[in-house]
């Protein structure tokens, strides 16, 4: 049976608040055999405090050895099946520079070529030019028009940018642009089918106009398309959950991602203490907060294992400002592992806790990979945290008779 | 989704190596309450070394509760769901005796009967012949000719043998001619469709066959046929992960089923260190090992406690010997417990470490059923095992941007 089916015919309203507090890429690995994590490391007494109150566990972002994105990763933890929601390449371009798609838009990633006075390719990334000038040749394609659509083009950095074709009847069945080679020149574009090809269409013009505005911005004087990307057919948060919801991130790709599923996106401006002073602002206006915190996997990607401690640390700082708001729920998760070792994402099982009246305590009194390892929670998908969620909430009935 | 097409889109390249050692029927149970299994009795200091280099858990065959023969339980650890992919009686009884099963072929069990005069079976295992006297009899079963198809009659042992029919638009939607009982005629084979109807025909002339021809072998002087089956569609191994992949075992059984998914069959010889040495020599030449060891199953099966403790000890003492060969990752785990207090498979959950640089290590340090409950890997889903070995090895990319 679908979950948001059963969550739908089971919830029931209440004046209950759930915050969801996302440290992004929290799980980590000892640099040594023997060592300790990131997490083990830090001195995180507050999020301890919340383990000894709570229950905890291990989510599996995907399924075991499954490394998640970004997208896999928070469409989990917001109850959505990651396997079934695939959010495509040019989406996921579009949410990260904050570019509010539409249900009608094609979004499709950008990259500048150089092309050669035979129209090949000499450099794919056009001698990565710098973000002024990127804005500069982006200025440019905004001068192109074609009719029956509206394009929008977006500076990201260096030789990148985002397409977005607006327009009734688009899709996104079209092949690559970029040959990724060099010495050749791009592709056309094909539809894969009717509403492909209208795309097609429209991009095929597009380049082709590229071409002529570009030429003052030599070695910026090509385009290459990819990942060609619908908005996703994806059911609301409020309407499965019935829970009004607030997103409370810094970076741009976790507003594009809450708002994809109808999240409000609010403005906390880039601190942590500005996060919690945006929840306690709004307290009373919604049923579920959404947190992100960004720095725990930066950290890890950075290879920085103390980095990542201290950004634990810090992290753990906000943790009682945020329980002082009385949530009827307090979950802190990640949407992945991030460990400095790897220097990436990873598959490992995220630590976990969840703190209710009604939780089932258990005995474990640090919050780290170990110690959730004993968890009341075991290790459990990522896309069953929400039904714990609406449950510790009071907001889920009873199934049959 | 389907697992296959996630791990083909995500695989990625690369040199390191995976060895997969299956105990065979390596979970047990105390003989009494408040005993030790097989394997908590045993003393396993290098596969005590390995649960603690590694991470462990315990792997459950199937689903909770469901016994898996061997062909369920292997293809669950090579990562086909086993409730999906199922292979007839008749192919596993062909792969049981090393009959290179091919992809147009029917296989079916077959069983001597005696026949009286009046036709009707009156033992239906013709006295358990002699394993010489049953290959007397497949001798003059494979006079038989039937036109349009090839017929290969194998024997098993006592009243069992193989008959395998080779030939275009064969199908297995045909009923047992094994009526179950005495005093009865043996019953007419019926196509299920028009595949089954060909076969059918085929078998319909070949039992007439081989009443005349068996004539002088009496009490040998009938058969019966069941367990039709053709070879099952299945993804090929190296196709799904990309792993050059060596099955290292001594019985036809699991080289069969390694065959049955593409993997190379070498020729260890009958010995532990006949297989160790094979690895070793290969060991450039793959990505990946199966080896099977078949006696912690044979011995539980026999209910003999002492001896599958021994067992264990002994695979114990090879465990270095593989370790020496530096896989990248290193998997022990069972296809299935067999207690020797059940003297049967049973569906308990298996004992299972790996190790690898990046496998977050648990505080496990016995190779046990009870210290694996305990384990980083929890109760996992034996069929997802690959997935984990895949990630361990490098050679699994990011699900999603």
């Amino acid at each position: 049976m679908n979950i948001h089916n059963l969550v739908r015919e089971l919830r029931e309203p209440g004046k209950s608040k759930i915050v969801l507090l996302v440290a992004d890429g929290l799980g980590g690995l000892p640099m040594e055999a023997g060592g300790k994590t990131e997490l083990e490391t830090a001195a995180t007494p507050n999020l301890d405090a919340a383990a000894r109150d709570g229950i905890t566990g291990l989510s599996i972002p995907v399924l075991p050895g499954i490394t998640p994105g970004s997208g896999p990763g928070h469409l989990g933890l917001f109850g959505y099946d990651p396997l079934e929601y695939r959010i495509g390449r040019g989406i996921l371009e579009a949410l990260g520079i904050n570019f509010p798609v539409g249900s009608s838009d094609v979004a499709i990633r950008g990259n500048f070529c150089t092309l050669g006075t035979d129209g090949k390719i000499s450099d794919r990334r056009a001698g990565r030019p710098t973000n002024e000038k990127n804005k500069a040749a982006v200025e440019r394609l905004r001068t192109i028009r074609v009719p029956g659509v509206e394009l929008f083009v977006e500076p990201v950095k260096e030789h990148r940018f985002v397409l977005v074709i607006r327009g009734e009847g688009l899709g996104d069945g079209v092949n690559d642009t970029d040959p990724q080679a060099v010495g050749v020149v791009p592709l056309k574009a094909e539809g894969k089918d009717a509403a492909g090809t209208k795309t097609a269409e429209v991009v095929n013009k597009f380049v082709a106009e590229a071409t002529k505005v570009l030429a003052p911005e030599a070695p910026v004087n090509g385009v290459t398309l990819r990942g060609f990307a619908t908005y996703p057919k994806i059911a609301k948060f409020e309407e499965v959950y019935g829970l009004k919801a607030a997103a409370i991130a810094v970076y741009p790709m976790y507003k594009g991602l809450a708002r994809l599923v109808g999240m409000d996106i609010l403005d906390p401006g880039v601190t942590l203490q500005g996060q919690i002073d945006t929840m306690t602002k709004v307290w009373k206006d919604y049923d579920f907060f959404f947190m992100h915190y960004k720095y725990t996997d930066s950290t890890g990607e950075d290879g920085n294992f103390p980095a990542k401690v201290q950004m634990i640390e810090k992290l753990d700082e906000v943790v009682p400002a945020i329980r002082a708001l009385k949530p009827d729920v307090f979950i802190v998760t990640g949407d992945h592992s991030t460990p400095s070792k790897m220097k990436s994402h990873s598959w490992h099982p995220v630590p976990t806790l969840l703190v209710s009246d009604v939780c089932r305590t258990d005995e474990v009194t640090h919050f780290n990979e170990r110690s959730c390892l004993r968890g009341g929670l075991g290790q459990f998908q990522a896309m069953h945290l929400m039904l714990l969620a609406m449950a510790n909430a009071g907001r889920l009935g009873k199934y049959g008779a």
